[in-house]
């Protein structure tokens, strides 16, 4: 199968049955029990994490990934950062008529290779063709569900003042290497986006230590959203040391032109955790230890509870506080 | 909230919290363990049914339904007709900016709706937002999971000749429901889609009868296209009787006037079965006890193993081998 997808790809017929063949199966392999539009799988009972995304990126292929790697990585992310163990992943896609028939299969097999380093299956799928002008090139969507292990399970109502705010890495790379790729302000190409599947650092982590309050994926919104939404859920207070944040010289000269603040810039290969004190070296000496956390660093602490506030010491020495991100305005990096 | 969605209702910042607030917490309920990004849920252990499916239904909202009611009882309906008991679904939604917020509230509400007849909890979702033009009003994404009870187990492998064909309806209505709604073709709008979540009747039937074989949804790709892959899957032939076929008058003079042929028209509320022959009267006389399955019937026989064809004896008495749809080019009828 080559050339141009056509609306009959999208009817359920013999083309889209064709298609299915050809790219999804091909890429994803194929079990008895595992039929494209609802797989029959076996699950250990117990608690189960759900997570859902739509990716809508552009450009489709990046520097460090592309819409494929991003659609299963952010998902396996957001089921990591839980606490659960991602298992099973669905994909959908939505296809403009008239896109690649070889992008298609280049980014299935972006899927499937980053589905295996993450040690999900992709079980299900769906596949749905809109005419010429109704959708822009192609969109993904995928769902995850995670076995919550009951020793590894987060307590993020344990979270006490001195607790430690670490990140696994530098922040803002997937933001500022996207906006490149767009060729948009005049960014030169160069960095790479961090868009990996966490699954595996997280799980030897939580195999090791105990004190793991809560994680998140800081993605659309940055850093601060991220925290802004632990600091409200749980009614906590952090305090960041923005002299602590590790942050690219590339990133930072791009943030510094063009205005932008890397604490609210996306990331896609990232976590940000609350860790009790005593267990704080230890994290970061393991994070450090894994590929993905190379640069993991403390970057604030809990410094109290009951009011639900991210606050900002400044290189300065002033504090300031933090909100969600609001009126960026930076569209379709995810 | 009102006015229309801006590409700030996207950025993972305030205006995206609020519209999760607002619309889709508001209309799907919010449990403590169900956060909108990745839900942590109790399931029992054993063989679990995933689906997946995305929807861009043209127009939005249709006599019988709207896209969101699809988009529940259409996740819902795959998971039923694998023998499981939907529990869980997530909701992906793609907006293009200017998106009136009073139409997506609505399609909530509708989903909301959906799944509480269907008897599934909405437990986590995404949004994301496009820029004008880069996708038309709005996709949605629905991802099901449910519960195999072992005692329900389907039994394709055990489909003989004899068995029966039964549909729990009239076929067809979806398609030209859709397409009159659009006003393509010059058909009067009057029509109903047959849309709806068929869980409930599935889950009736199966408690009461055992010689279930096989379910599908004929959706995309109709009646026909279904069937064949039942065929194919499973080395059965199956001979359809065109004089039993259910199709409402309107359907039927449609297809005459515009060349459609019903056995290839899209339903969302319809189940076919094989069936034991033993079991055939009680299961007819079961669905149509129901309101879902009121004009069910016997439309065709299992003829044979190892051949894997779809047969069509026509009115007039000769016999012809059916095929997948191809080239109907109906585009975004689901």
């Amino acid at each position: 199968m080559k050339g141009k997808i056509s609306l009959a790809h999208g009817d359920g017929g013999e083309l889209a049955h064709q298609l299915v063949r050809e790219v999804f199966v091909e890429a994803f392999g194929h079990e008895e029990q595992a039929r494209w539009d609802a797989a029959l799988l076996p699950l250990e009972g117990g608690d189960v994490a759900i997570s859902t995304d739509s990716f809508v990126i552009k450009p489709l292929f990046f520097p460090g990934g592309d819409i494929g790697k991003l659609a299963v990585s952010g998902t396996v992310n957001d089921i990591a950062v839980s606490g659960a163990e991602p298992r099973f992943l669905t994909a959908g896609f939505i296809l403009e008529e008239g896109f690649p028939v070889e992008d298609l299969r280049r980014i299935a097999r972006s899927m499937a290779e980053e589905a295996k380093r993450a040690g999900v299956r992709i079980v299900a799928g769906d596949t749905k063709v809109v005419e010429r002008g109704g959708a822009d090139g192609l969109f993904v969507h995928t769902t995850g569900i995670g076995r919550l292990r009951p020793d590894r399970r987060l307590h993020p109502e344990q979270i006490r003042e001195g607790d430690a705010v670490i990140i696994s890495g530098t922040i803002g790379d997937h933001g500022i290497a996207v906006l490149a790729a767009r060729g948009e302000m005049g960014l030169s190409p160069g960095l790479f986006s961090d868009c990996a599947s966490l699954s595996g650092m997280i799980s030897e982590l939580l195999s090791s230590v105990r004190g793991v309050r809560i994680m998140r994926d800081p993605t659309r919104g940055g850093l601060a959203t991220a925290l802004v939404e632990i600091c409200e859920d749980f009614r906590v207070t952090v305090q960041l040391d923005e002299a602590a944040l590790p942050v690219r010289r590339e990133v930072r000269g791009a943030c510094d032109i063009f205005g932008f603040d890397p604490l609210y810039l996306a990331n896609e290969g990232k976590v940000v955790l609350i860790v009790a004190q005593e267990d704080e070296e230890k994290v970061v000496k393991l994070l450090r230890g894994h590929p993905l956390g190379r640069e993991a660093a403390v970057i604030g602490r809990v410094t109290g509870r009951e009011q639900g506030r991210l606050l900002l010491r400044s290189t300065l020495g002033s504090t300031r506080r933090l909100s969600r991100m609001s009126g960026m305005m930076l569209p379709r990096i995810c």
